[in-house]
């Protein structure tokens, strides 16, 4: 076990070596990093799709990552932003190498926002730096409102929540008030908002956030 | 890599040998093992709440694998069935060690089935085996209907998937029979069920198909 930790030291080492490379990157290019993390079918995408649309000012790109097929890719594709699919797999999350070679395919010197969709796993990313300058994680109100207590290390490391589908509110058995409340108890400074991606709710709110944010 | 790799076999082939020594204890104390796996908020614990009360002529007890807080075996508690909670402490799944400490915790031979909820967590837990007789997937109607090809793994190894919340599909934009059709593309032999844990509709199929399995 002891050997295991250490190789997993190294690893993690490694990657936040290969991250600070990215920011690096990111900072001489006056690109705005973000991640967006979340459970399998939280929304990422559809915010994606979204976000880039409301962003229009900004000329924004996209690192698309799945352990398998393109599918994600080609729906952010299809809005006529530039897009680089990494597939995995079978790995459970990004880390900062693969997102490395993914930006050997973005023309970053034309780009303001680069958004980075990470494979959907509330977990394993968490370890993973990919020297992003900010961690969305999305949830969805479908979720019910104790996953920031039963997966405390992604919510305690984000700078935004986005809890989604808001327009299913009526149909769901779960209280608004103490999802917020539990995304506080494990990060009382993260910023939070509601959106739905069916009827644009929050939308506009979530990318100004962003907007005020990029260079 | 090529250490990290070796490691990596040597962890899987441990896991495989104690993943056998709880099989044999289940098929010594005449248990059924059931896994559930899932994204989180799938509806893995509320399949197991429905599940057990449907199940009455049977003798339950579960084991629930968390990577933080109790909060899932005390809603499995109110209910009046044993149940052991393992909390990993980050760790994204369960493997045969942590289930083989929480067996020494379980009347196994007052036990007709045995429930293993899994983290949340649709990559992962593909890879290690907790020597269970059958693994259930729940996937969400909220989750979309493309998960299956995006997350293979998990769904290939599946003996059921239950395809849960279908009081929601009114509200949400998924097409079932392409979720079906999806399944059924990456494992042709799964049974597939359609469940609401709201309504109850599927909760007796399911239930049926456990009780034929069970010993």
């Amino acid at each position: 076990m002891v050997e295991t930790i250490r190789i997993e030291q190294k690893i993690l080492g490694r990657n936040d070596e290969l991250a600070a490379q990215n920011r690096s990157r990111f900072d001489a290019a006056g690109v705005l990093a973000v991640t967006l993390v979340g459970s399998p079918g939280s929304g990422k995408t559809a915010l994606l799709e979204q976000t880039v649309q409301s962003l229009r000012a900004f000329r924004a790109a996209v690192i698309e990552g799945d352990i398998e097929t393109d599918r994600d890719a080609q729906r952010i594709g299809r809005l006529g932003i530039p897009v680089v699919q990494i597939v995995t797999n079978g790995t459970c999350h990004l880390n900062a190498g693969m997102v490395q070679k993914g930006l050997d395919r973005v023309d970053l010197p034309n780009v303001n926002v680069l958004f980075i969709e990470n494979v959907g796993n509330l977990v394993c990313p968490a370890a993973y730096s990919l020297g992003e300058h900010l961690r969305v994680v999305v949830a969805s109100t479908t979720e019910g409102e104790d996953k920031p207590l039963k997966y405390p290390a992604m919510f305690r490391q984000a700078d935004a929540v986005v809890i989604n589908k808001v327009d299913l509110l009526p149909y769901v058995p779960v209280n608004l008030a103490e999802a917020r409340e539990f995304v506080r108890r494990v990060n009382p400074t993260a910023d939070i908002f509601e959106t739905s991606c069916t009827t644009g709710a929050g939308i506009e709110e979530f990318s100004r956030w962003l907007a005020d944010r990029g260079r």
